[in-house]
């Protein structure tokens, strides 16, 4: 099997991310990126609901895996180092995503179209993360607050990560919560 | 001068969250809304540019305020001190809006496509914030990181003001940053 026939799914992703690269996102037609895969529409939409999804076909797998890691997780660990685990865990198999990992992002970076559709990916790994934490322990405080502040440590991260694909995504994960936890630590109270 | 008439932007405001409340957001047309503020559609679309905006009018004034303090803001303080003031000082003009708060928010809640637009201003929230901090000092390292978990406080802080408007909003701001403080600095580094 040749580079361009692994299976559909791939092939539509990597006929879109090569056009949106030539042409630029805007100009680039769901007929075309379905021809340059040597398939129909009608396979394309078989797969992804619109042109923007089909820049986000991991994110329900990251999701699921997501999850069930932080079910999974040992019940003695506190909620910010199960997030920032299942993340880093779940972020591994991006590798799988790393030669294209830099165009992705900068074909996101150039249309606020997707940037939205990006923000909406994170904001639902949030909630996925909140109701993982609640369902682990019940009696958890601010699940929100750590589902969102570690969502914003992997957004960080992947974006290195994206600058050099072959290294070790947890270890983005770690220098980005370090550097989190730096910024925040000290900070005193809002002056009235 | 009547509660019903201190201005245009204001009786559209009022209409639309009424509406909004007793029919649901996506049962009302922007019709509906200028009819109901006794206006014409010509002169919503002159102030909003849709169904959406209604609902965020505020925000644009929000990042001016935010950008304004950020800018005025000692050069000695912590780039995390700064955001979280700023957010702080902008938020209690929130008060304005005191009376509707909750309603916006469970509003919002109720909608999909209002989520989505929450999160857009969020993220442009941040952003303005990431380019302020910039600007007041070049040599800032973390600032997209100090943004964005800034506006992540300031969203907790909202949600708290919101059950409760006659609260204090530095208050919150304070709270929220405390336990997020709290969440994130005893984080040991991911497993690998």
């Amino acid at each position: 099997m040749s580079r361009w026939e692994p299976n559909t799914v791939e092939r539509l992703q990597d006929a879109a991310m090569t056009l949106f690269h030539e042409r630029g996102y805007s100009n680039v037609t769901i007929a075309d990126i379905a021809e340059h895969a040597g398939l129909t529409k009608r396979t394309f939409f078989n797969h992804f609901p619109d042109k923007r999804e089909v820049l986000f076909a991991g994110s329900s797998a990251l999701e699921e895996r997501v999850e069930g890691y932080i079910l999974a997780s040992d019940r003695e660990q506190r909620a910010i180092d199960v997030a920032i685990s299942a993340l880093a865990a779940a972020g591994q198999t991006l590798s799988r995503y790393s030669e294209g990992a830099r165009l992705r992002r900068d074909v996101i970076d150039s249309s606020p179209e997707l940037q939205e559709r990006s923000l909406i990916k994170l904001a639902s790994l949030a909630r996925v993360i909140t109701a993982g934490l609640v369902a682990r322990d019940p009696e958890v405080r601010g699940a929100t607050l750590v589902a969102e502040s570690a969502v914003t440590v992997f957004g960080a991260a992947y974006s290195a990560w994206a600058d050099s694909p072959t290294s070790d995504f947890p270890e983005h994960m770690d220098n980005v919560l370090a550097e989190l936890r730096t910024a925040i630590v000290a900070a005193s109270p809002a002056p009235r």
